[in-house]
This record gives C-alpha cells, sequence and structure tokens, in this order.
C-alpha cells in the first residue's frame, strides 16, 4: 500500500484475542473477504485464514470493503490446504448444509459460542470454516470437523451472504463473552439525574390542586382512582428534575390561562 | 419486470409475521436497501418501510442485492416524513449513537428483542429506525423514539454496515421466538441410528479379548483402568451401528495381520 498510515491505526485497534479461527476456504469475491474481517473485529475476533483464495492476494477490494479491518487482511494467514489451516485447532466447526449427512455433532451459533467460550477458556483452540460462495466446502474438508454449526434463519429463506453468516457466529461469541450497555450509556440514556419522589409528588400535588380547582376532580368517589391513574403516567416518564419544571411551568400556564378567561 | 414468475417466489417464501416493522430513513445505497430485505426475510422480518430514499426507487440493484427477498421490496411501504411511517406503531426504537445524548430508555437488541416478542403477543406495534449511512437520524426523528437499542460490538471497532446492523437486529428477534435445531437434522446429525450399549460392549468385549490375546492388557493391576479409558474413548464417539461394525472389521484385520506375521 502506498500509505501505510491507516494499516499502523488499524492495528492498534485490536489485539490478539484468543477468540476461535475463522477460516474461509476457497473464498471468490474479494469484497466477501473485506466485509468477513469487519464482521470479524467488530466481535472482537482476529485470528483469520483463508485457504486458497479464488482471488488475487492481497487485494484493494478487500481492504476497501474491511472500512478499517485491513490490519486483520494483512495478517491473515494463508494455506494451501484446509488440513493446514486447521492443523493447531482441537475444535473446528462449519455451517455447510452439506455436513447434514454426516455424522456430527449439531449445535445452533449461541450454543457453539457458549462451548467455545468454555473450551477457550480451558486452552483448547477452536475454529470455524466457511466455504466459498458456490462452491461450499469439500467432503474432504467436512471430514476436519467435529461439530456441524446452525445459524437459525427463516426455513423458507435460510441462504445467507458469506460475511453475514461470519458476522452472525462471530456476534454470538462476543455476545457469550458477558456484555452490558456500558454504564455511561445507561447513565446518559436514563439514570443519574431522575427527579426524587418529593420533587415528583411535589408536583403531583401541584397538578392535582388545580385539578380541583379546575373541577376535573369533583366526584369525590372517583377522586382516588382518578389521582391514582394520573400519577401512573407520568411514574412511567420516568422524569428528571428539569422535566418536572417543564410540567410544573405547564401547569402554572395553563391554568393561568383557565382563570384568566372571562366566562368559563 | 419482465417476468413476473421470480417475483411470485418470491412472495410465497413469506407470509405477514406481525413481527416489528423496519424503517429505512432516508438511505443512500440500492444495494443496502436489498441487503436489509435480505436480511429481514432471512429472520421473518416483512414489514420493510422506506422513508426518502435518497437512490431511485424501486431500484434494480435493491432487487438484484435481495437475492430473492425482491418480494418485501415490491411490498416496501414508501413514506415522505418519519412521522408517516411511524404513525401506527405504539413502540419506536432506534440504534442512533445520537440518542446517547437524550433521555429514552436504553437494552441490547437481545433483550429489545425479547421485549418486542412480549409487545407485540400483547398486540402491540413495534418497529425500529435506521438511519442513512452517512447521514444518520435526524433528531426530529430520534425525538419520535422511545428506546435506544444498542448492538454490543467491539469497543473499538464498532461501525455497523446498515444491512449488518439490520441482520443482527432480525435474528435476535427470530431467536427470541424460540428456535431450535430441526428435528430432522438433529437425527441426521446424531441420533436415531446410535449403536445399543448392547452392541457397544460386544464391540469393547471383541477388542478386549484382541487386546488380551495381543499381550497389551497384560499388567493385571493396571487392566481395569486400561480398559475403562479405551472404553470411555470410544463411548465420547456415540457409535451407530456401521461404525462398530467397522470398527469391529478394522480389530479383525489388525489381529489376523497380527497373528499372520512370522516373528512378533
Amino acid at each position: 500500500m502506498a500509505n501505510p498510515e491507516p494499516s499502523k491505526r488499524g492495528a492498534e485497534t485490536h489485539a490478539p484475542t484468543g477468540g476461535p479461527a475463522v477460516i474461509l476456504v476457497k473464498p471468490q469475491l474479494a469484497e466477501n473477504i473485506g466485509m468477513t474481517a469487519r464482521a470479524m473485529l467488530n466481535c472482537t475476533l482476529t485470528d483469520l485464514r483463508i485457504v486458497r483464495p479464488r482471488c488475487k492476494w492481497p487485494n484493494a477490494k478487500s481492504i476497501s470493503a474491511s472500512s478499517g479491518a485491513h490490519a486483520l487482511l494483512e495478517e491473515a494467514k494463508l494455506f494451501d490446504t484446509t488440513e493446514e489451516a486447521v492443523a493447531d485447532l482441537q475444535r473446528v466447526a462449519a455451517t455447510s448444509a452439506r455436513l447434514r449427512d454426516m455424522r456430527k455433532g449439531v449445535t445452533d451459533a449461541r450454543g457453539w459460542a457458549q462451548q467455545a467460550r468454555d473450551g477457550i477458556a480451558a486452552g483448547e483452540c477452536w475454529g470455524v470454516l466457511f466455504g466459498g460462495e458456490r462452491a461450499g466446502l469439500h467432503n474432504d474438508d467436512l471430514a476436519l470437523v467435529d461439530t456441524l454449526l446452525t445459524i437459525p434463519t427463516n426455513p423458507s429463506f435460510s441462504s445467507l451472504n458469506l460475511a453475514q453468516s461470519v458476522l452472525l457466529v462471530s456476534y454470538e461469541w462476543h455476545m457469550a463473552g458477558g456484555t452490558e450497555v456500558p454504564t455511561e450509556i445507561k447513565r446518559k440514556g436514563f439514570g443519574s439525574r431522575l427527579a426524587s419522589q418529593e420533587v415528583i409528588v411535589g408536583f403531583y400535588e401541584h397538578l392535582e390542586r388545580e385539578l380541583d380547582a379546575g373541577g376535573f376532580l369533583r366526584v369525590t368517589e372517583k377522586r382516588p382512582r382518578m389521582v391514582r391513574n394520573i400519577r401512573n403516567i407520568f411514574n412511567r416518564a420516568r422524569l428528571n428534575e428539569q422535566e418536572v419544571r417543564t410540567l410544573r411551568g405547564i401547569v402554572v400556564s395553563l391554568a393561568e390561562k383557565k382563570w384568566n378567561k372571562p366566562d368559563e
């Protein structure tokens, strides 16, 4: 590449994770290899292996399609045979439909990901084979596989693109590691500035005073239930202090307007 | 289209599911709209809505990229505004990073999918907004949203392509509906033809007879443990009857060879 800078930046975005290897066997489209690298890095996987790519390699289209995950492409290991590509692995899965006629363990991507987390934590090396876009995997490749990995999809429309399959398997790997919404987002999203109950009840009482004054709550036997219903509406809104101030302003404004009207 | 046949075939592959609507707001690339339709149908979603696409519409590139999900494209509803696109929905989520500064509920795709299943089962209409590739969602769009939907990814490399985001959200919706490996695959993969313990133990005894004869198990105090270890190896293989026959054939063959050897 003419400019090595992006490569260096890309390299900083990942470190070896010990996650499962993704092995593309005779992939055809350079774009798909690039999108595979992107999907892997999105989900913290970095060990990309390619067995005899059908396209020129390395390939500018792959780099472009990787949207910044080009360091994975540069570090991808090339192999002449699938045997060599899986030589260091203890457990190898594949998503091929042709595995269905063989005698293998069967697990869906979510179950596989949990097993892979457990196995890798115990020191095992795991990998997944993905066949080329048209030909898929050869029987000799499948003989190396111990597990049929299924990706649950619509039975009437189940065909996934190569990079999409890699994305879903990688995503399940990532999810199996335990993820949660970062605290910062949670806080910004809902948390720290919620109004206290004192402030909120102060608003309720203000509102109810005005509703009493306006006659809205005049039917005594219905009043408790109506008050509860109204409070519940605002409770669900999980108000912050500023929003309570806004609502009190609205009540004041509406009430003033009402009292100022000549005939009502 | 010149040939209506593919369209009809496509239409047969889905029926309205009552799943959440996928709403693309000002998408730019026709290919991404097609790949979105494919990802949706892969995961049994069918309600595609498009607010002012930036590309020509309908678009042959979308149909091509949908890989057979073109019925969704033909039935996609077009809208001038996001307000109109969500008018019939009770719950609207979005994945925009800009939502982080607003006060919304926050949930990851997996949690959202379960909530959506529950809400839709209770008769609610749900949807998810996805912004255009470059511009994302406008603040006016985000004001219509009640939930920030996060897709857990590598914090150092989190950017997902539009169709990949749709795929992961749709996949979680599909998974939340309860999926399991179809019985047929399970049966073919491992199940029905497993050898009975009688057959398997018959093989063990055959093998052990030969090993006794060859002196392999000659150290009496070690024999029970060695036998257990050997049996465990084959137990883990979950043999079927044909495989037991194969193994017995191997034992016979090896043993005969051995006895026929002149000097051993």
